[in-house]
């Protein structure tokens, strides 16, 4: 056939499908004619499987980012000063970190101008979380999203609607077509969006383990390695944290009990655990990134006296306050919502918790009303449950396992059985869980375990 | 998440994703669902992507087969006596195979009611061939189609309608989703079809080289391979052979060119060429299939008396009577069309034919007019081009390369410049042009060279 020299899409599938690196026109005309609707899904489909089949090379990751983050609006943060620094889980289960690291960072001084999402599936969201707070508001205009940043040293706000565009699309069509786990494909989506929302550092907890979409250890190194090179490429200094999601992080799995759980942390009165663990981390990693320290270990200091002194906790009264909610409930955890029923699910057997189906408890949540199955769903904000078993414990017969907080009794049955099926008791001890798995920065790897 | 029990489709592309093989019942869910528009292309082409990188079994290869000729309709020729034999190349330029082979077959005792379809892209189709005969109709009813068959002992007509729904919705599909090129989809295109046109044995020409789908001599072994092994698991008795497609086969490209050469051939007066050659080995594996002889040896004699005879012309001419055509054209060629101009294409240098584009010289004659690149297109009988030269001739300098029949002179000069870049000419005289590389049988293989 005679050559076209125009680009084709069919030809772009076929570089792929033969393992070639696509190049940046090649890749700006595939994400541009896609959310133009000018390339069809099912072309799309056929090149996001090849992409998982094949890969992406960090070059081509990074031109995918750029090109997602052009098929949209990009919030312009210069009239914050500092580097706005911001956070990202890949998902995880009783994940509250937010709640605990943006006060405490903004409290360091370093800005937290933060955009989040809702929870689906079994894991949370942020704004659902913070919207269970009695008035708060999580829509405000740019103008007062940057005034309250300036006020407050921090804010929180759903994503703003046209950013990112491509990343909506594609995503959809990821999730009916198999190709979710891709790796430059969950990179460049999660890139895209915190660079188009004007973050000008980024600190990521990834995740792995049974509740995470990154199962194995070496998945979680490899996303992580992805996106701090991305960054690099992007000049947008990315830090990842690799992280354990072998069970929930805090103990509390559902938003109006997942702020307290954060409320509680930053009282200094929760779980000496892994989510006050990862949240200090993570603090410490935003203070240094965002120039708050010149050493990790300074910035670990400065994040646990900002929890041990109560100015973690003031400033997210302070932000609560600003964003119409009612900041009393940092002192009265009781005026956020109550679930109307309280139910203990007990061991059947005497032994120790030696498995949690993470990704199952965030179900079982989800059962009790806390999260959704489709986007336009409407959730319980009151309801979830709080584990009182972590891994390895030993439990006796009969004891409880964990509160059900429900307000629909008739949900109790279904969700306890599916719990039972998530948390395998055994009869040996198993060793200590890991916590933090290692850290990628710019300047190299490290691995704790 | 909760494990559902009944099939989704997602849950079929991850698992041709991760290289797993597909159940029966999966590949009947999913070739049942798409055909009834339940399943979405972008679905489909993400399995057929997953399909192309990750390959089938044979197996999953029969199953899918299966699945396709079970879309549609099928013919049940059980009217005719005797094992009917069917016959497929997989696309030549140049290939009038099937104008000689059916008749010589017929000639032999062994019925052949065939089903072609048209000329798409560089190749051309039988359909296309025949109606450039004066009056020849490839439409008949199904009871025609067979009285003319127990009558003359062949007839071609048109592919019916209703068989393999499948295979139209999944070739669109794959086109335009670089998954043509593919074994298993391949192979379960061709044999669906043959299946459902009602045929008990096959002998198959696949090609290989610049003008073929399979570019090299190892993929169209395994072409051929895979679609013996199909055979087999579903009773069709297969064979294949495996041919040059290193330059046309015949030397005239275009339909009532080819028709033209065809009855050279039959009447003893064509090329001693590939077209010939080709020609009487496929009759030879067609009446060994079809159980008119016991030793291919004994069908190969038995081809060649038939043509040496006339046997093979007067069938033909009868097919062509029965079939409403204008039967004295095989005795006066000059009945068929013939185009206004014929103008030569002459060689710039000396040399000798180091190679041909045969996809390119299929691409020439679809620009003079013999052609479509769109099914809707339509076609000009009388045009194309007449090879002078082949592979390894020695050229002088101003001889002629081709004759251009044409009956638009201003598509001489595109036409020229493309022909020119297809026709290499070397300093050196290359070896002899093989012209057949083996053949794949249920009893092994056999390679000639």
């Amino acid at each position: 056939m005679v050559k076209i020299e125009r680009l084709r899409t069919v030809d772009i599938i076929s570089k792929k499908r033969d393992g070639e690196s696509l190049s940046k026109a090649e890749i700006d005309f595939f994400i541009d004619g896609y959310v133009k609707g000018q390339i069809p899904d099912y072309q799309a489909a056929a090149l996001l499987m090849a992409i998982y089949l094949k890969g992406m090379d960090s070059r081509e990751t990074a031109d995918l980012t750029m090109a997602m983050v052009e098929s949209g609006d990009r919030v312009d943060l210069t009239a914050i000063k500092g580097i706005k620094v911001d956070k990202h889980s890949t998902g995880g289960v009783g994940d509250t970190t937010t709640l605990i690291v943006a006060p405490l960072v903004a409290a360091c001084g370093v800005p937290v101008a933060k955009m989040s999402g809702r929870g689906l599936g079994h894991t949370g969201g942020t704004l659902d979380k913070l919207e269970s707070i009695p008035g708060f508001r999580t829509e405000l205009s740019k103008a007062d999203f940057i005034a309250a940043v300036n006020k407050v040293g921090l804010a929180v706000i759903g994503q703003s609607k046209g950013l990112v565009p491509a990343d909506s699309l594609l995503y959809a069509l990821r999730d009916v077509t198999a190709t979710v786990a891709s790796l430059p494909l969950i990179a460049s989506s999660i890139m895209s969006k915190k660079i188009a929302a004007g973050a000008g550092g980024l600190v990521l907890d990834v995740k792995t383990g049974s509740g995470a979409f990154m199962e194995t250890r070496e998945d979680a190194f490899d996303l992580a390695r992805e996106m701090v090179k991305i960054g690099e490429r992007l000049a947008m200094n990315t830090t990842a944290i690799i992280t354990d999601m072998n069970q929930p992080l805090g103990l509390a799995v559902g938003n109006a009990l997942e702020v307290k759980e954060a409320i509680s942390i930053l009282r200094g009165l929760g779980e000496e655990g892994p989510l006050k663990a990862v949240s200090l981390l993570l603090a410490a990693h935003m203070i240094y990134t965002g120039a708050g320290c010149t050493a990790i270990d300074e910035g670990k200091a400065m994040a646990k006296d900002a929890l041990e002194s109560g100015r973690g906790l003031d400033k997210l009264a302070e932000m609560i306050r600003v964003q119409g909610g009612d900041a009393r409930v940092v002192d009265d955890i009781s005026l956020l919502p109550q679930a109307k029923h309280i139910m203990p699910v007990t061991a059947d057997m005497e032994g120790y918790i030696a498995s949690i189906d993470t990704e199952m408890v965030g179900t079982v949540a989800s059962i009790l009303g806390a999260g959704r199955t489709r986007k336009d769903q409407k959730i319980d904000p009151a309801v979830g449950l709080v584990l009182k078993k972590r891994l390895g414990d030993k439990v006796k017969k009969g004891e409880e396992l964990a509160l059900f907080h429900l307000n629909d009794r008739d949900r109790f049955d279904q969700a306890q059985d599916l719990f039972k099926r998530a948390i395998r008791i055994g009869a040996k001890a198993s060793g200590p869980c890991p916590l933090v798995y290692g850290t990628v920065t710019r300047e190299g790897e490290k691995h704790f375990s």
